[in-house]
Formats: C-alpha cells, sequence, structure tokens
C-alpha cells in the first residue's frame, strides 16, 4: 500500500507555471551546438560553465540553464511563485515535510534573485523563486524567429515510481489533473498536472525514479516541429527520435529528441485550455494503443527505460528506487503490434 | 476630467474567463447560415427562435447565443466565475455600484445555471454565472475538424468613449493589462485586458459607445485564418473583411468579418502567454502606424466607427455617448499613407 | 538474366501525365464513405455501380473510377497523350509489342473518348486517352476546400518483379527516371519515373507482380496530411497507416492510407520540379535506412507485400509472378533497428 | 491598331522555363543584404562586384545575379532551352527579326556557357541558354532551411504598353496563355504565359515600358510568405508592402516586396498544373475587383507606375514608351472602394 507523503498544515506555495530547469551536461561546446544551433534557443548570457536560455516569448532570465560537470543529471526543477513572500511559503512548507532545503537570497543561477531549492519527498530537486531580471520578450524580432523556432518553455515530465503518491503530494502543493493513465485494476501509470492553464507544468511517469523523462518547449505550428525533426538527422544516432506523433493525451502533437548527454527534450504544439475549476479530467485505459500516439505508431521501448538522472542539493545523483507496480511497457509495447489491415 | 467609477467596498468577484456572447439577430436563418454553415460553429441546441454555438475544444453549454429579435444588439457580455458563492459576490459588487441587476438562479439562457445580468457604469450588460452543462469537448473529433475550425472563444471587445475610466473600472474589477495604445498627450485609445492567461478577455476601444466593437474566436494556426478569409468571398460584400493580418498589439494574426446584421466577428491567432504577475506590459505610440497592422496596410475606417449597439436588462438599445477625446482614427487614419519606397 | 522488352520501331505515345486510375471495390457503399466522406474527392457523377471521382484542381471528368464488383483489383491505369493522333500511337505501339488492346471510340468510362487499353508487357492494364469532357475545375470553391483537401491526383505505383525489365520498357515509351533505389550489386529495387515535371507519373517497386502498390493524390500543405491521419483514426484497423513521414525519396511528405479493400492510397505533398531535360537522377543505396523515412521510423512491411491485383482485358486478374532477385525488404527490414542512442 | 510583330519562318526556339535574372544594382553590400540576409536566397558564388544566388531547390549555377552599376536595371531575362541547338535556333529567330543579337560561346555570367542574348522586338534584353553547371541541390539541406526559405525561381513579370503585341510574339515564341484580364470592349491589361507547366514563366502587364515589373520566387507553404512580410518590417520605409494576399488569378498566394533599389520581388505560392494542351485559359474582367485581390483590399498605385528599366545589349537604359489604351489602374484602382457591409 502506498505510503503518502503527509499533508502539511501551512498552506502551499502560490505556484505560478514551471519556470526552467538546470542541467548538467558533460561537453558544454557540444550541448552549445544542440540547444543553440540546432533547436535555436536563445542565448540570454554565457560563461566557461554554463549557458542561460530562453525561448522567443519569454521574458524572464532564463528557462534552460545548461551546466558543466562530471554526470549528465538534472539540478533543478524551478518552478515561479506568485510573489516574494511565496518563497517563504514554499521553505516553510517543505521545512515541515522534513525535506532537506537550502535558501539563497542571491539565487542560485545568474538571473534569479531569492529562491529555495529543496529535495522533495519523492527526491526531486524542486526550486521556488519569484525574483528574476527582465530581459527582452523577443515575439516581434521576426529576423531571428527560425524555421522551427522554440517559443515558450511547456512542462517538465519526472518519472517516480509511484505515480499515486507522487499525484497526491503534487494536488498537496496545488496542481491539478487534467489527465491520467490508468488500468482497470486502479494501477496508475501516469499523470498530468497543471497550475497554468495549458495541460501541464509537470507529468509523473511511472517507472524507476527520480529521474527527469524530459523538458518540453512549445512552437507555434505543426510544421515548426516538423522542421526540426527533418533538421535532426544529421545527428539522428544520438536523437533516438523518429518522428513527431499527435498524442491523444494533452491533444498535442509532439517530438522527442536526445541532447548530446541523453537528455530528452520535447517539442510540443497545441494543447488546450484547462483554466476552469472544472475543467474535465480525462482518462486513459492503459490498453488503447494510441493514447500515446493517435496515428497507432508503436512507442518506443526506451520511453519507458531511459531518463536523466537528478541532483540532490549537494550535487550527487539521487539513488534510483524500481518501481514495483506493473509497468506500462510492460502491459502495452510489444504485446500488441499496431493494427493490421484485414486483408 | 475623468468621472472614475467608484471602487466597491466589497470583493471584486473572482472572474476566470470571457465564456459567452449572447446576441440579438435578425434574421435567425440568415445567421445560422453564417455562423454554422461558413464559420463552422457546432451547435448545441437550438429551437425557433435561439442557437446555442460552441468552439471545437469548448466543454461549456455554450460561448454564442443567437437570439432572434427585432434590433440587432449585444444582449450579454458573459464571464464564467471561480465558484457559486461568486455570482453572489458580483452581485453585491455591481449593487454597491448603484448599478441595475438581476438575479435568475435558472439562468437567463439555456444551458447556464445561476447567474446576475448588470447594467455595468459603462453601459454595458455584464453577465456572470458559474453553473453549466458540461458537454461534449470535440477536441479529438478530427471527422468534424474544418479547414477553418474555430477552436476557442479568445475575447470581446467594448467601444466606450472614455478608456480611462472604463480601464480603471476593469482594473478594480480584477482584470490586468497587457497592453495599451496611448499619445504624448498622455491619452489612451485603447487597452487590452485579461484574467486568463492570454493577451485579453475583452478590450476597450476608445468611441462612442457603450458598443460592441467584436467578439472573437482562435483558431490553431496561421492557415485556418487563410482559408476563412478565403471562403468569405461569396458573401464579401456583407462583410467587408479585406484579409488578415498580423498585429504587434498581441501579437496576433487576425481576421474581421461581418455578420449579417454588421455584427463584427475577429478570428484571431497565437498571441503570448500572460499569467505571470509581472507580464510586461506594452504601451504602443498611437502614432506608430503598424501597431495594428504590421505589414502597413491601412487600417479600415469603419473599424472606428462600426459596432453593434447593447442592451439595457429590459432588451432596449443603450444610448450612445459620443467619445469627447481625440479619436484613435482622425489621428492615424489618412494621416499618413503606409510607408512608400524611396525610389 | 532479364529478358528485355524489345524497342519497337514506330514512335511511342507522347504522354502527357497520369490521368485517372479504376479500381474495382467489392461495397460500392464502403467504398464512397471512404472516398468521398473521409478523403473528400469530388463525385462528378455516379450510378448504381459506378462513382467518377476528381480532386480539387482537376478539370478532365475524373482522376478515379470506383466500380462495384466481385473481387478488389485495378482495371486501368490511364494516362492522357498529348493529342487524339497519340492514341493511335499508343495502339500502333503496343501492337508491334505483341500485346493485347482493344479501342474504343466511345472510351471505357463515362466522361472519356476514344481510348485505347492494352495489357502491356509487364502485365499492367495500361489506358491511353485524349478526349475528355472539362468539367468544373473547383480551384478557387473555397467553400469545398477541406481540411485535408486532395488538388491534385500525383502518381501511380506499380509492384513488377523484374524492375530493370520494366524501367527499360517505360523509358522507351518515354518516361525519365527521377530517382532510383540500387545496392552495390547493381540490383535496383524501385525507380521513380515521371512525364510531368514532378518526380514521378508512376513508380516500379520490386516484388511479385504486376499488382498495384498504391496511387497518389497530393495536397497543399503539410497540415492537410496530418488532419487526413488524424481523421483516419476511427477506421484504422481498416487502414494500417501509422502517421505520415517525410521521405529523401522523391523530398515529399506522405501518408499511405488503404481503402475498405485494402487499395493503397498515398497522400503526398512538396516534391519538387524536373522539368529540365538534364534533372539529375538521385540513386539511393538500399542500405540508406532513411531512404524512405528520413525520421527513421521503421517501414511497414506490408509496403513489402501487399498490393492490390490488377485485371486483364476481359476483368481477370492477372496471375502474380514471383521476384526472383533480392528484396528490399529482406534487405532492410528487421535488418537494422532504427538508431539507439549511444547512452 | 497594333503593329504585330511578324511570325518568323524559322521555328521558335525550345524553351524549357525561367531560369535567371541578371539585375544591376546601386549599392552591391546593401542588396547582399537584402537577397542573402533578408531573403536568404543562396550564394553560389561572388566577387567584388557581382553575387550569384540560387533558390534551395535549384541545381543549375544561379536563379538570380546581382551586378554593381550604375543605375538600377534588368540586364537578362534568363530562359534555359531544351538543347545546346535551341541556341542556335533562337538566334536565327531573332535575326530574322531583325533584332539585335549577342552570341558568346563562354556565356555572359558564371555558370553558363553557350548564349545568345537579344534585344527583343518588345525592347527587353532577353537570354537563351542551355549548358550550364549543376550545383548542389540544397533540397535536403534542412539545416539550411529558414522559416522564409525560397524554394524555386517561379516567374517574371514585364510591363509593356500594347498586351495584344506582346502576347502574340511570345505565343509565337512557344509560350501558352493561362490567364488574361480583358474588358467588355477587348482591351487586354495584362496576360499570364507559361512554357513549365505552372501558370506562368512570364506575365505581360500594360504600361509604359519596356521595364521589369517583378522577379517572383516560389516557397512551399503560406506561413513561409507571412514569415517574410513579418521580418520585412524594419525596412519597411524601403519595401512599400503591405502584407501577402490571396490572387484568383494563378489562385496562389503572394506578397510584394521591393529591394533597395526598388527592384520589386514577388515571393509566391500554390499555383496549379497547367502541363494539358487543352488547359482552360482564364479570362478575367477587368472590372473584378477581386481579380488580384480575392480579399477585396484595394491595389496598391504604385504596382501599375513603378517597374524597372531594361537594358540594351550595350548597357544603356531602354527609353520608356508611354501605354496608349486605357490603364488597369485607371480603370479600377480608386474607381471603386473595397466592398461595404450594409449596415
Amino acid at each position: 500500500m502506498t505510503n503518502f507523503v503527509p499533508t502539511p498544515s501551512v498552506p502551499a506555495p502560490d505556484i505560478v507555471r514551471c519556470a526552467y530547469m538546470e542541467i548538467v551536461v558533460t561537453d558544454l561546446a557540444k550541448s552549445r551546438e544542440f540547444y543553440v544551433d540546432v533547436l535555436g534557443l536563445h542565448v540570454t548570457e554565457e560563461d566557461e560553465n554554463t549557458i542561460y536560455l530562453r525561448s522567443l516569448e519569454e521574458f524572464i532570465h532564463h528557462n534552460l540553464v545548461l551546466r558543466q560537470g562530471p554526470i549528465a543529471a538534472v539540478a533543478a526543477f524551478a518552478y515561479r511563485v506568485k510573489s516574494p513572500a511565496e518563497v517563504d511559503a514554499a521553505e516553510a512548507y517543505y521545512k515541515e515535510l522534513g525535506c532537506r532545503t537550502e535558501r539563497r537570497k542571491e539565487g542560485f543561477t545568474k538571473g534569479i534573485g531569492d529562491s529555495v531549492r529543496v529535495e522533495d519527498p519523492l527526491g526531486f530537486p524542486y526550486e521556488f523563486f519569484y525574483e528574476t531580471e527582465h530581459v527582452e520578450r523577443l515575439t516581434q524580432r521576426y529576423d531571428l524567429y527560425s524555421a522551427g523556432e522554440l517559443v515558450r518553455l511547456d512542462h517538465f515530465n519526472q518519472v517516480t515510481p509511484d505515480v499515486p503518491r507522487g499525484r497526491a503530494y503534487l494536488e498537496d502543493l496545488g496542481f491539478r489533473v487534467s489527465e491520467d493513465i490508468k488500468d482497470s485494476d486502479g494501477v496508475t501509470y501516469a499523470a498530468w498536472m497543471h497550475r497554468k492553464q495549458t495541460v501541464h507544468d509537470t507529468a509523473l511517469t511511472g517507472g524507476n525514479g527520480p529521474r527527469m523523462h524530459h523538458v518540453a518547449f512549445a512552437t507555434h505550428e505543426k510544421h515548426n516541429i516538423i522542421q526540426i525533426c527533418d533538421k535532426m538527422r544529421p545527428c539522428a544516432s544520438a536523437t533516438g527520435s523518429n518522428g513527431p506523433r499527435p498524442a491523444p493525451v494533452s491533444n498535442a502533437f509532439y517530438l522527442y529528441i536526445l541532447d548530446p548527454d541523453g537528455h530528452r527534450i520535447e517539442i510540443y504544439t497545441q494543447d488546450y485550455y484547462t483554466g476552469d475549476p472544472d475543467n474535465p479530467t480525462i482518462t486513459w485505459d492503459v490498453h488503447d494503443n494510441q493514447r500515446r500516439d493517435w496515428w497507432g505508431n508503436p512507442v518506443v521501448p526506451s520511453w519507458y527505460t531511459e531518463a536523466s538522472l537528478v541532483l540532490d542539493l549537494d550535487g550527487n545523483p539521487q539513488p534510483v528506487i524500481v518501481r514495483e507496480e506493473k509497468s506500462e511497457m510492460a502491459v502495452t509495447v510489444g504485446a500488441e503490434p499496431s493494427p493490421t489491415p484485414a486483408r
């Protein structure tokens, strides 16, 4: 039986949205080539060890920090909160949960002010901040608009062994579930959860964790994703990508690619508005083979097995705990081929 | 000097988003042809006198009510609030403002429950409701997806003589300004204001009012708008449309068309996220000829003069008050031709 | 050693383009639903046993004839020639080749005049005609333009055991090769051949034949194909489709779907101009796993095995001859998985 | 009465397509910025005085030559012919017409071999060549694909005072008319004429001439044109552009922009196939206000008055002869406003 995270007596911090991810990469030059030259993210600032990147329509300092380090991993999943006081609220909240926290008035990265980082109950390094340097929103810099332009950070996706436990914890933290995948035995395989008015700010994927499944950026239109996929080819052996797909889950059109360290990046477009209090939650049956690909392409097994390590507050990888419940892969991949015509 | 609307002592209702507009049309059959056959809105329900329409991704009962009547006008700008209690809050708020209000537990239209309608300080018929019948969200009904599919109600646009007065009133009501148009004398010509995390739920356009400038629906991509524009041609004499344009204001790509009664409809796509508390407000100079059309097409004069009447709670048209300040049209239209090359 | 088709002494007919295909379907009502309701082809004329369909921009009577019959098969691959005299040329050409021919002054189908049908040296039922009824070109009927609109017939694709033999025969007939797939032993697996200025009017795929691999219709843009793929889902079990792909071969973006009888239909967009006399021929290596899918999705095995029977001039299926050379499937499918990332 | 160009007794050269234009620019650095940095044409070769540019899918040496010179003008409208012998045919054809001709075995520009240039009966500098250096076709260089990528040279457009005279001359030369604009008095205002299987390789616009109205490049999709239009803004005062439009004539979606010297460039997409011998010619009525803009935007007057000078074979501008017949502008521009709604 699930050992649920207790609900704190103090109020949860008021989270606005997922704001940035800090990832450790082992070859900064190669990563720069991938994120700047191929994906076209915009450099806000950079130095020998670190690159601060943002999407076209962002006005905060960055959506992605690449930091040179010895082991490819994720150092922080950072959320923006509604006011400076909410950073205090976050600190108090996690302290009551008994989690290790670290507060830095000057921020953990350039361009971000007073922040708290925590090792959360699922083992993920979460950050909460309000203060940030405003930078130029490049929305109308059409001269910079590439054929596969990434316009917004859309969401995170986290791998965790016990999805219901993680979901209850995130619901306490104020997230609302837009969609989930279950089976008839009541096993939950994945859940999509949001603060901003889209399908998700983060999602939980059942599997060995804590690990980072992917971080997603949005494009304006579908052709932008097709272009990125076309452009990837020269480094196909490093991407493991095989084409964009439409997902009934989130109703988006999406593409998974891998960076030089194997961190998975999603390119994503056109989910739907979820801002009403009674926004209908959609529950998918794990046996619906088209829940992750409307078109019926078989899902890639590595999507269920490969993910990035996450770091504790000392910068060491968190140990990975094995999922005990049925895995979505075992239940579905290989179980059935894609539909075959009658003839 | 502006005679500002007083700020009530009771809290403003917590508004979620613009939800639907009720408009009176003089020939229901002709309007049905326009909204259903040409624009492709989906009929939730209809009877002899009324048609309830929704966009593809909507799950509440309707986004537009067409009601047969003697005079083309707008009967309600309806907002959804966060909970049933917020309808009480809205009623109390407008009562304190001395506005006429009418509460109907069973709603003013089919599919909507307990609601309050008010004649607001600017003379507009505003409605606030929470309860609504959930209907099928057609998001994954690809068989219904037309080449110019309207996927969401995006915003209203209201014409009012005194924009700063209207803006202050709406800010009290909880709206936040995303963009505005001013001149160096401090005159405000227009303001874009939001509750949901887009550029606007409603906007104020300076002019003789209270009148309804337009109601806007969103498409997924730009080609969807181009298709609607192409399709309009057979009724071009009734539309007054001349092509989609990119607007730096809201950064959207948009098209204005007119329904058979002359109600202006906007088709709109791809504005930006405004959900952060410190989302930067953009102020445009009224003399910037590209603020309303990035490409420099001259603005159509009727955009500044024509608009729809609005009704009081008895169903009679509100008298139109003349704007005394400089008009955006006088300041800009005809003042300068579109840019000419040097040669 | 290949037993080449002799080159006739009389001139080959001057072929303009692939013009229409006549296919036999076993349930006309179900086929109508597929081609008219789902794919949106336009009905020029229909009766109890036959439906004549055309694409949006076509001005000849039809691009596809569906005829009710006992066995699903292809009755004719019809080409338009440059003048009435070229029908005589075609008849003489095939008579010299010793092929069975049948001439009908009034045409084999409605809307087509004087024609000759032949059982060609590869066993395919080819038709040549010039006379046709002109019908309304729907190019500017934007009211008919669907989200997945098919605007032109693009090409045929034929399965034949001996590709070099077929290619030499078609080159004699005036076709020019734009692209082909070979291996280092000199085996040819496929060839793309054109008369009009696109990549192909027909292609030869190595395999058991004579059979029809697919008939292809073009859309304007890529999103049109994505829409068709989305819309297919309800009949996914009958389509065997799994998403559009970009093909380096022809540089097009394409989708394969199956009609209710299993006839394969391709939806295709954006190949390139081939009209110059020295248009460079592209030769792909059969071991290049991305030749048929730029993105590296594995090719569907049935693409190499399933195809439609073709009829002789009496309406009986032509016997299928087994390919003796290496098959593209054996050489490539399963041989290698899609690229895996290094991690 | 029109003084028609005589029909030569020798056969016309067999023209394949419009292939490149050579234009003289007054500031090569500024022009480079426009054509390379903004429009994204690809540099095949360049030196101090000349830049050779091509579109993405081109395999001949260039589609545009920019040459530094004292007066902005067009030095050549170059057509590719079907074989080396056709260059002889062209020379003989124009000699019989009494035109000045110049033959250069080594070509007039880099990358082009044996060519003949002529001062044609309408005063235009036409070139005919077959030999050309093949260069890399960039079709699959997705890394080079910009958001507004120009993929092909599509056509020329020439201004000439007497359209029927020009049309008859070009029909003799083997061009076929796809569309034209006339009035009920039989006056012809414009004609679209093709050799390749698109709507045009060149068009004649009635006006003071000989002058060059524009040279057109094609994009794959409509969003590519929108992007170019968005990107132009910073140099709007130099472009005189006001947005892409759909044209019933040619059924294309198009945009006019001006280079730093005022040479007009068209960006164009999605016309239709014209390769059948009996392709229906479309005749538009000059009083149909939507013939040049389906959406009813008023046409820009400068489209009828401004155009580029053309050079004789000595490099001197050809004198401009005034059109005597009614001008399309006088007949239509200003005559009627864009359609107004009834209200």
